[in-house]
């Protein structure tokens, strides 16, 4: 049997049942746990050790000495409306209160902001002050019935990760730990000395595992303690006067705090990014590189490896923007939900290895009497292992603790052969490219930035309204296609950009950050997709594709896509569009039938469209052609395996390729076929818990028959 | 038995039995009908005598000899995508080549427009000419990918209703008859004469039913001569170059053919009006009521009465307007879809009577073997009734061929009693007002213009997209409530006005016409809407009520219906209202069950809303508390008996009237009380056609059970 590529957790309660796992499972790699020492014992077993590094807290005596450079974040009230002269708004109202304390340090009249949301306008300075007794901002001359909102910044008391853990786990008595800012001067210093002091006092550690590096994601607690406000990308919890001053001085225009509170939607991944965010992300970008490099060299100094844990913050560290690579880092190490958040790291380039880990967590919620942590893990594994086959991680892992695992053996088995696939896999691929059958580019305003982040809230959490757009980036996880993710700026930077793909996918709701929504009405972006199309390019549009009211259409590209949304403009037009086409080439594996998800309403077809599903004359699915190119319009597409079988004979009918379709394929849309040409080898995979049976075709279009076991991987030679 | 208040329809073929239906239904009134002549036998009954004029058609000698007189109107071609620097327009594709002629005969570079849609600037006109033999219209120099549309002036070469009648029945070998414009100098002397002329030559003529008096509501054919466009509040076949620069000197700016075209749109009942199209429209009520009068004027020299047939055009005669009065029409006569088309008349000031005309025409498509007159007279009649009964008209009457009546004897019988019911109802209410349990405004871009007429897109049409919205407006036709129909405009002008309200309600999608869009961020507006719930308003919204994305919300009056849509912007908000309360107040005669017709998706409450009903985590009906007043969000509602209770209930609840419930008041929802308490009348009426029981509260809060047959009124003494 062969070894390596794995990673296990280890205890001071489990050190010779971890011997025994790193032999069964092969691991060559022990990870700490926090808030416990690591075993002595397990410090000279030639495996690798890595130790988790917290980097912003854990260190409440030196932030209670220096609370001016306790992290902030950005915080905009509920609305208020003035029903007399004299409006107060208690800032703290419906936030916990151990979590956040009001900034009075810094200046609140140059960095707080009172907003009349009914005008847009903010207040004058002049007009309002803050009561520390009350903790109320108090607006003198309100205009009646109007609303307001106040701005205002609030130092991070509690870390909203170590909180999380702490309500969750019903901790008693714990020290809420104060998230402190590395950026600042006096912290900085301090830290970078830490960082020293804990390598010289860890020399069994091989690989310093950064949890955070300096600003966590936005994450807020009610006054119950419960969530209230989560942005898994958001970047709220990253300004200080003191680094705000440095934005000012590089971008050479004052800041307001409504550049980041964004009329209380806070820059979400939604909302359209102003130009004002984009260079506030540029800005810290560009910082935050710089120092994350200063601690990687210590690292890097002391001989040992650096990996970043990716997830609890993008702030800075946005692992698919150039400045990312300038840090460093040896290894990027990632939570596995599904295809779609694993390429999100294992897509990362400039970093010698990647790591996938991998759920279940050995944590009592999954491993108590009547658990089923075999299920987890298989679904995990089969769900991510399509990613894989597109572009592999070079490790996997496990967390929580080990002792819960030992205690399913069936667990343990099920384990070892995950362990013992992903080396056969990652050997047979051997880093090489798979077979891309068509070069794809999802089309937003975020491009490269957030690839396969898209129609993300957080990690892998389901919302009813954008599952339906997800599956689309789901099924690209794991699709034969080269899969670029590119903006509009792009387009207007360099419009010849387009000629690199064969089908441009647009995904989402009207005048999102997903769609576009006023990008379409620029004429550069607008008639270089036309362009695209007109030439023999493909375009698929899920949802509101192109959407922004403009000149007559909603639908922008109601000529490619062939379809409009009513919203009783057009109510006055007679359709007589209404005929399916069932039989289309499309929807040949479908049985003609299609789970849209949420799907949209109120779309119809234009005179020269081929519909291909419509429900009570409301159109799911389209095709039409323009010039040589094609168009395809689908209401939603949540993730299934029939479904990514939809989107993929899309993807070739749009791209005007159906005769490629034989090739490297599965009859049977449960299985999927990858070859690694340059290696000589292919492999078949059944992607379900069930045996399957298919007809496989090869490169050259040859074919045979064959049976999959649940869940098996077949490999061959070319 | 009484006589009066009936018109019924004759013929050359029938002129003993019309004596004898005059006699059986205690008619009083006979009408000629088209392409007939009138039964001299006939002109002395003692009946007056109506007579259909034709104003605007029925003269293809005049409109042969003066083509530069012909009716116009504007029409945009499809959108053209630029593919090299020429692009070729078809001004006729898609269209009937018989009904419409290009217009060249005036200036087509002052008065076309050819407009680049990608940039929404219209092209020079330099750079574009029109061939004659072709029909094409050519850009020179377009720009690449740009798409172009063209506007350009048609004559009316087939009267559009003409048209539709020799389409649908068939006619062989029929002279389209060309619409001329009687607002045209030479036009206009000829049509004073030969009205002159009609009246010389119709001495038994007592009322002259004007059908259409100069401009036709618009309706285009396609190629295959079907309806292609139909609106039925269009001004588009109103123009001409003669009015139009009458127009340019009266507003004192230059017109533009974009004014009428409105990107394609037409200016439809949905789109939010602009300046120019408002003061085209008042343009033209002042013209067209001008002439009308010398028309109305000249039947009174001549002794008889003008009517006009309401609904071929509304075009200068909207009769809620103040132009109206001053023509001094005598009638409106109405074609009755159901209680709110019939409130489009019966609620007409100013003139001397109005008269409903009822389904169904004695026409062979229900009048044949087999076919149930007798039912579509019954559901026509009970639909009309509950508005009848808010708002009488003072005279009923039908149409079509006497003679196919006259084979249903039971039809014969129902009308008998029909006729006999409304002269009973007539009496009883003698023109009093009655009891009205609260003042509700519908606030909408067009106010009162548009009274009734809201989501109508042509008379009593179903559209999926809007009849969940038009329920609302059928509901109001036949309740209890002193209805007003206001603008924003009006607000804007007068923000006292809400206080001659208990209640206003908006209905519709967002950014259209019906519900405001962009009005709600003027602060004129939304401040007066806030104040006047604040001090104990009602505000009821259906749909997308008070909607426009603006300044982090897309619900402006979020704080009011305490609900917001989501569009993927506060996706990362944790919301925990989902509890329903379906023992409210609203709900308590629908069992907690409504039918919202189409709904609305992603509509979630905020923390302080009451939820009535939710489906899947998608909000159909919520309330809040606002100041000392009460908003009521509802998805949809479609006309039932069962939802016009619920609505009925939102307005009181709304209105913090539940204690003014049972007042005038039936238990059972299929049944509705009126009071007339002027007369000290009564009446209580079974709106379905089975038989049903119920409790009757008086105004003074006592009740008795009643039994009431299928169809029922009954009448009491207060
Ligand atoms: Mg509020
Ligand atoms: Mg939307
Ligand atoms: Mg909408």
């Amino acid at each position: 049997m062969k070894k390596g590529r794995v990673t296990i957790p280890t205890n001071l309660d489990v050190v010779p049942q971890t011997l025994e796992i790193l032999d069964e499972w092969g691991a060559d790699a022990i990870r700490d746990c926090d808030g416990t020492e690591f075993p002595k014992e397990l410090k000279d077993t030639g495996s690798k050790i890595y130790a988790t590094y917290y980097t912003t807290r854990k260190d409440n005596e030196w932030a209670k000495a220096h609370p001016e450079e306790i992290q902030q974040m950005y915080i905009m009230t509920s609305f208020h409306t003035a029903t007399e002269d004299k409006l107060e708004i208690h800032l703290m109202d419906h936030l916990y209160p151990d979590m956040l304390a009001v900034n009075t340090r810094d200046d609140i009249y140059r960095w707080w902001e009172v907003i009349d949301r009914t005008t847009g306008e903010p207040v004058s300075t002049e007009l309002w002050s803050y009561e520390e007794e009350t903790g109320n901002v108090v607006i003198r001359s309100a205009k009646l019935f109007h609303e307001y909102t106040v701005s205002f910044l609030a130092y991070i008391m509690w870390d909203p990760v170590h909180m999380y853990n702490a309500v969750v786990n019903d901790w008693k008595d714990v020290e809420p730990q104060i998230t402190f800012d590395v950026r600042q001067p006096k912290t900085k210093a301090h830290s970078l000395e830490r960082l020293r002091r804990f390598l010289d006092t860890h020399e069994y550690v091989d690989v310093v595992r950064f949890t955070t590096f300096f600003h966590q994601f936005t994450l807020i607690f009610d006054e119950l303690a419960r969530e209230k406000y989560v942005d898994w990308f958001g970047y709220s919890a990253s300004v200080s006067p003191y680094i705000l001053e440095q934005f000012e001085k590089e971008v050479g225009y004052p800041f307001r705090a409504e550049y980041i509170i964004d009329q209380g939607y806070m820059n979400n991944t939604y909302r359209i990014p102003s130009k004002e965010f984009k260079d506030f992300q540029a800005f810290q970008r560009r910082e935050v590189a710089k120092l994350a490099k200063e601690m990687v060299d210590i690292v890097h100094e002391y001989g040992k490896e650096a990996m970043m844990f990716m997830g609890d913050h993008w702030i800075g560290m946005e692992p698919f923007m150039d400045e990312f690579a300038s840090i460093g880092l040896d290894a990027v190490v990632g939570s596995v939900g599904n295809g779609a958040t694993l390429r999100l790291f294992s897509d990362i380039k400039n970093v010698k290895y990647t790591e996938g880990r991998f759920l279940p967590y050995f944590f009592p919620d999954t491993f108590h009497e009547g658990g089923d942590p075999v299920k987890e893990a298989k679904v995990n594994w089969v769900t991510a292992r399509r990613a894989i086959l597109r572009s592999p991680i070079q490790r996997i892992g496990y967390g929580g603790y080990l002792k819960l695992a030992l205690e399913f053996p069936d667990f343990v088995q099920y384990i070892k052969e995950v362990c013992e696939e992903f080396r056969t896999l990652y050997d047979n691929i051997q880093g090489t490219t798979p077979y891309c059958v068509k070069r794809v580019a999802v089309l937003n305003c975020w491009g490269k930035m957030r690839s396969w982040g898209n129609h993300m809230v957080h990690h892998a959490i389901y919302y009813k309204q954008n599952y339906s757009y997800f599956g689309i980036i789901e099924a690209l996880s794991g699709a034969p296609f080269d899969v670029s993710f590119i903006s509009f700026d792009d387009i207007r930077e360099n419009r010849e950009l387009l000629k690199n793909f064969d089908v441009i996918i647009n995904v989402g709701d009207a005048d999102t950050a997903q769609t576009g929504g006023e990008n379409w009405i620029d004429e550069t972006v607008i008639t270089a997709v036309r362009e695209f199309v007109y030439n023999g390019g493909g375009f698929i549009g899920v949802g509101e594709p192109a959407a922004h009211q403009w000149q007559g259409k909603f639908f922008q590209l109601d000529d490619i896509l062939g379809v409009e949304e009513e919203h009783g403009f057009n109510l006055n037009t007679d359709k007589y569009n209404w005929e399916e086409h069932r039989d289309h080439f499309i929807l040949q594996d479908a049985e003609g039938e299609v789970d849209f998800g949420e799907g949209k309403k109120n779309i119809y077809a234009l005179p020269e469209t081929e519909i291909l599903i419509q429900k009570e004359q409301e159109v799911q699915m389209a095709v039409k052609k323009f010039g040589k190119g094609r168009g395809v319009y689908i209401s939603g597409l949540p993730y299934s395996f029939k479904n990514s079988r939809v989107f993929y004979r899309a993807v070739l009918w749009s791209a005007s390729a159906e005769e490629e379709l034989y090739c490297w394929y599965s009859t049977n849309y449960n299985v999927e076929v990858h070859a690694y040409v340059k290696n000589g080898k292919y492999c078949v995979v059944n992607n379900t818990y069930e045996p399957q049976d298919t007809t496989v075709y090869r490169g050259d279009g040859s074919s045979f028959q064959l049976h999959l076991e649940a869940n098996e991987i077949k490999w061959y030679q070319i």
